[in-house]
């Protein structure tokens, strides 16, 4: 069976002797392994694929405790992601998510998509998945987000993807899902921010365009960055082709963050990430 | 010979036809022609290279008649221009213009380079240019710039180049050279305005870096935008890295942004630019 | 109403002028312009798009006599183009299209899909459009194509799109449609021509991939480019992975290749295209 | 002191764990490892750099014994490399380099230029470096050949760098200095390789042009390539356009190629690289 070992710790001398060592006593093989020291933090991340038979719970305990004492250790046998999908009338990143689904190529299992238009509906009931509008009529922010909160907790999901959901989370929505929710955001991050980038993109006469796939923490449109793009505008353009433009990015852009989230390849700290 | 034209008008109709009747009635021949029309400001834009003989004033002249009052009309025989580079203590964005200059790629002549440090006195004279060194010790900010403009009017130049002149302008100072002045801002505008945008990149975390070349108006991180490109970067690189990888941006861009320039494919209206 | 016109021709004096007289004349007003000559092969290229109340053919034939003889006019009303997808197994650019068309995001309306496998049926279906399998078995090469030239004789389309068609076009069927079929080839052409290019980038050891998109003429690999891009690849990927990665490449390049061909921004001359 | 250790062998069970154990004993410490196993090809890379004082020649001797037999071992001291740079008459790739050079941001020492045209003579010995004229004229190509090597032989170099020497080296010459000649070749490889490159391009057709950095084996165009970079083009740029768009191109993948092999994050095996 294969294993995917994630670990993040203090700095230490010898932690990869150390932790070579346990997976050799315990008749694991490395298939892959890459390791990153933050020096500046004096921080350690450590990402291995393995090959083996082992009991995770006893092996993550071994680990525990020949690592320093703050270490976060993910052991798991790699497997398919569940996620819940958020969305609001785009159909562009969604699409992209249902098509990679169909066919296999997403690295992850879609149990349900909630909405609060039922412009999707139709696209998403197409693919068999089961679709929730909870419509923002008449509701407040709190209350609408409660029954989000609500309808989410029917599931068991291991991330829920904003693919163009366009509300702000509360920070006590967020609060509930720490580095569990990622969100595509239309614009190259940190410029930008706020309502409709490509106006803004537009109105300041940028040359370059992109969007930026990141975790959501307290604010929509800051969190740690998972992965960008680009793409060249001109003058010719109005902000409505720098948004179409921009759609193809976005979807790419969101599309290669989950490979990598899905893969178990990022590792969150702070503000930033490290990626292998 | 080969003339270059540009006029930027209020949009009317019939324009394209009324030029094209005084090119023709000229004995003109357009060897390229490009027009845009910037439909939200009703703003005409065209720029034409053309073959023949003319009095240039003359025809200036002729088409104003024809074009509505406000028409800026530019019309010249093709030449290298003439040009004065500012610089700091960073060597890589003169350096390429230096290169460039000696083989004769760059289309321009280099009258001289102004620096508010030695650091590249060695660099430029190599290359046979006059390098003047107006240090600010014992000056205020006001005695310095007033320094650099008097050294300046000794000079009779088409544009002023920011080659990593680390200095602000003050809207004085710039107010003397409107649409003359091009900067190389290290970062991608407009996320990062400000002091060390490489560090604010890394602490802000983002995986892809960038420069921009702008003209210079009342603050040296705004103005309008003419060219930008971008380079990936990852979590191993400190500031340090980023700024170096930055390096090989910001030349290019520089370097392009000039080649749109000094071959007067640019436009600047309000805080943007149209380029042909 | 608004009319596209694209003029082009041998170059002569004043061609500008004569077109912007009948334009004129005929109480059009040009919404946009562009130009191109190409001196290499003394040819003129224009793009024109206007307003106004015309007979089309009428407006046409006076063009037509005041133009060099081998003009070629084309004036149309903006209109969606009519297309038929040809697919084989593969769903990443045909679902990108059928999502793209169900926002009306495509300029083009996707009369029907014919495959040579069922695999993409039940995609297809899912959004109503009629899909036919003509399967190769039991056909040889030559029975299998014209069984697929009498299905498309039933349609009256614009354009063939080839998203990802896994089968050699004979010079006898291309020569059906010329510059009328679009495919979208895994490969930074003119590079890894041939079968399996990701096997062979691989086994090149490249650091970037590419997609390209064509117009199809006697060979399945060549024929007058519309648009390219690429994506960095590296020696971990297999060549799975680079296949994995080429494919958000290959469906935003065919995306990007049919946007400017149903905006009528192309022509196509020899074994090159002039884009506007 | 810090070293660079670079491991290449045959694939192993336990071999991170060895590795690690025998650089903890001499009292090593990691500052940065990177490993990767190309499991098609049954190979181990692994690259570390480590802080501490050790004798070289004793600590490759241990680590030896410990890993399979083929295994390619190399451990130095952090250091500048020594490098040769070969020229024709093109200026921008060398120029790069001096300017790189003269600011101490070029990771190596350039001892000398060899060329076969005094165009750039004055450049170089601007920044004094001695240039080496070795004139084609009079000579049979391996009378040529053999007064390159009989120049090169003056000099203790650890790196050849081919700053657009437009020379085919025979595979004797490249037999002297196996993987240590490094190209810039002006084509995104494996596109048009052979003469003139742009010119292929641009009777292609091609929407994207680009370089690749390699080193050097039998064939001036192949070997295994380093990295490689692209710019877009148009059909308005004639070839020479092209090879002024491809120059920038040119001198940031050299640029870049040198920075990864100076500072030995490059394995070659067979006609590939893997770069950490």
């Amino acid at each position: 069976m294969n294993y995917i070992l994630k670990i993040d710790c203090f700095d230490e001398k010898g932690l990869i002797l150390r932790v070579s060592e346990i997976v050799f006593k315990n008749g694991l093989n490395y298939v892959s392994t890459s390791e990153f020291v933050d020096h500046e933090n004096e921080r350690f991340y450590m990402r291995a694929v393995m090959v083996g038979d082992i009991n995770v719970s006893e092996f993550k305990n071994t680990l525990s405790a020949f690592l320093p004492r703050d270490a976060g250790i993910f052991c798991e046998e790699i497997r398919k992601k569940d996620i819940i999908v958020l969305a609001t009338k785009e159909n562009h990143c969604l699409g992209d998510l249902l098509i990679k689904h169909s066919s296999g190529e997403l690295n992850a299992n879609i149990l349900g998509v909630v909405a609060n238009h039922d412009t999707l509906k139709p696209l998403v009931e197409k693919f068999d998945i089961p679709f929730t509008l909870i419509s923002t009529e008449n509701l407040s922010r709190e209350e609408h987000e409660l029954a989000v909160l609500n309808e989410l907790k029917k599931y068991k999901f291991d991330y829920m993807v904003l693919a163009k959901y366009m509300r702000i989370l509360s920070p006590n929505f967020v609060a509930n899902y720490p580095k569990k929710i990622i969100n595509i955001h239309h614009s190259f991050l940190p410029a930008f921010i706020g309502a409709n980038p490509y106006k803004q993109a537009h109105e300041r006469g940028v040359k370059i365009i992109g969007a930026t796939a990141h975790f959501v923490t307290n604010d929509l449109d800051e969190g740690p960055i998972i992965t960008q793009d680009v793409v060249r505008v001109n003058h010719e353009m109005g902000w409505k082709d720098m948004q179409k433009a921009g759609r193809n990015v976005e979807k790419t852009v969101l599309s290669n963050a989950l490979d990598l989230v899905f893969d178990e390849r990022v590792f969150v700290h702070g503000n930033k990430t490290v990626i292998f």
